[in-house]
């Protein structure tokens, strides 16, 4: 046996469903497709690389617990991580896949069809990552008589709040993110060739901290270095670090599934003032934001206390200071949910996680110290704890 | 800077580009729109984690360069990346960054409409994984007198046939991915804590050999253990290895984003001699496989040499025994073409590579061991080199 012990019990995901169908009533759905595999594994416990084919996890208001569908060599998987009676794992058939022709939701459709939903009021994760336009166009060709609309991330809202056992997770997370950057900070020197840095993070990652584990972050390590500091998503090279030179270091601590993302930049050599005052100010906007999430305020007003440091240092970032975080699978560690930025009225409450990512890239370099907190009465509550500051290795 | 030496001469990315649009006015498409990483990569050099928002890649049949499309935050890794003229990079709105109502692909819709292709046959990626519902959706609506079909994955089959330049980069992945497996055989041993032997394989698969650092693979390191080993895309836990029992290790060595995967099945303990048989059946088969894999035959006889000397041995395997690889991004290293399987009809040319996965999942327990080659006129040659039997850890 793969010697998972089951992160959850049956009444975590018992309520978790129940949720869901609270929301779906209220939305007016009957059923909901769920392919995002963060879905999937919040609502089954079900775990695997198996989200570069079609699969998905159905809930329908009238069925106790959800339905697996998936392929065949997948289903044991759904098996061994989940609770679901048999009756609710369902492999497709093995020539659908990458078929030019036929398409696993054919058989999606006929699954659906076969319970008696074919006329259901069905929403669909129009904008989840592995929802192909090819899913979509076999499973509404499959069901006729269905009425499809968007389910605008229903279920991805139903996770923003984090139970007791997610935040316990959230805290191991920042914990192995706090070993993981540490160990990039020890081992980043000029001369040394990038993909040992990397290799350090990776290792620190993955080996975790006494009693955790990690496990593989949703985004990998993301290193600009010098004038590559102007954007946020490029890799490494096997090139050494120059003597005197900017970099960026972003990456995760995961705790099965669960994300603690963090940000830092590295000078190595003496930093020109304007580089090391830029990042007092983002650390300072830092502050502010935390201060401001609180249960009550609203994600935007923590990008405004955010925004209001900046200004008065005549700085400005345009892009959204910050998301929501959780379970995560790749390509992205963040929820698709609430943003903190200008418009996002959602109301804070205890429980809720999110990456501040204050990151400013200017024209010629850029400079990012971030953080990932959950949202208590005191304000944003820190996961990890690595220096907050521009990190100078002279 | 972030010192990336550039892979590719302009000119290779010219030849590319012109091989594309000659199969573009075959099928009858005046624009194509890539959203898959590895077409976007192959086409235009761009590199960066950046594909969990929506971008893409226009090529038009009189546009002499293809459009890169994306977040304006990574405009900038497009001009640090590819040799796109200024006029080629365009970026969209921030605020468009997952919106409930708008979505990047309203602007896209307007940047065709602008350059006069409003009314172009259009051929689009339906089952890229991140071309999703809700990108077509927008898209389609935001030109409504163009003429929208799915392309086929037609870039996808312009990979297909490696060129000399990309198979130095097979190689080399090949190699690293050698030092990878053997470091995970080292590693593994009964009372060692799972996450130890994936911690080895990360650092290996990032330090590389000699001369090739090793970069982000499409998957984590799979490793199924005990009765997981039935089926293939479980990942590790933080329980020890018990005294007796069965894993299996798939990972891939990356070069510059090229891929060579391997699998091979571990038994800690003395082994079952069914286990022993099972794997020397599979070793066999993938012999009979190579030798078939040569210019001139299909990718069905490749399936079929190899399906032989399991019916010879009263074992079938349902699923298709390889698939085509080379350039990839999470979440598969798979190219979504040519598959070793029945009904594939797909003339092997010296230079295309694959990944003969010779897995046999059985009821309780699973042997895999692969290989990925590169069709020659001598047969496949293979890309790794790792011993090829049932590993036993005494």
């Amino acid at each position: 046996m793969q010697m998972f012990e089951k992160l959850f019990l049956p009444a975590e995901f018992k309520r978790r469903v129940q949720d869901v169908k609270k929301r779906m009533q209220k939305a007016g759905f009957d059923l909901i497709v769920c392919q995002d595999p963060a879905n999937m594994c919040w609502l089954t416990g079900y775990d695997g690389w198996s989200f570069y084919v079609p699969q998905c996890v159905l809930v329908h208001v009238e069925e106790e617990m959800p339905v697996w569908f998936g392929r065949a060599q997948d289903a044991k998987s759904a098996h061994i991580t989940t609770d679901l009676p048999d009756r609710n794992i369902v492999p497709f058939s093995e020539p659908l896949v990458q078929h030019p022709i036929n398409h696993p939701y054919d058989e999606l459709a006929a699954l659906i069809d076969s319970r008696g939903w074919g006329k259901a009021r069905i929403g669909v994760e129009m904008d989840a990552h592995y929802y192909t336009a090819r899913c979509h166009a076999h499973l509404t060709r499959g069901l006729p008589n269905a009425e499809f609309s968007n389910n605008a991330d229903l279920v991805n809202w139903a996770r923003l709040v984090k139970s007791e056992g997610e935040l316990a997770l959230m805290r191991d997370a920042g914990r192995i993110c706090t070993a993981a950057m540490n160990r990039a900070i020890e081992t980043i020197r000029p001369g040394v060739p990038q993909q040992m840095v990397i290799a350090a993070i990776y290792e620190a990652q993955t080996l975790g901290v006494p009693g955790a584990a990690g496990d593989y972050a949703a985004i990998c390590p993301l290193m600009p270095i010098g004038e590559g500091t102007s954007t946020p998503h490029l890799t490494w090279s096997d090139q050494p670090f120059p003597d005197n030179t900017l970099a960026m270091i972003e990456i995760a601590g995961v705790r099965r599934r669960y994300h603690a993302p963090l940000t830092r930049t590295i000078h190595l050599g003496k930093p020109p003032a304007e580089i090391g005052d830029v990042a007092k100010i983002a650390v300072e906007g830092v502050d502010a934001g935390l201060a401001m999430a609180k249960p009550g305020n609203t994600a935007e007003q923590v990008e405004a206390a955010w925004q209001a440091v900046l200004k008065r240092n005549a700085l400005k970032k345009e892009s959204r200071v910050g998301y929501s975080i959780g379970l995560a699978y790749p390509p992205d560690w963040g929820e698709r949910t609430a943003s903190l930025r200008p418009g996002d009225k959602t109301e804070l409450q205890a429980g809720m996680c999110f990456h501040i990512q204050a990151g400013l890239w200017l024209k010629d370099f850029g400079v990012a110290i971030s953080e990932s907190f959950v949202v208590t009465d005191k304000g944003g509550e820190r996961l990890c704890d690595v220096a907050r500051e521009l990190i100078v290795v002279d």
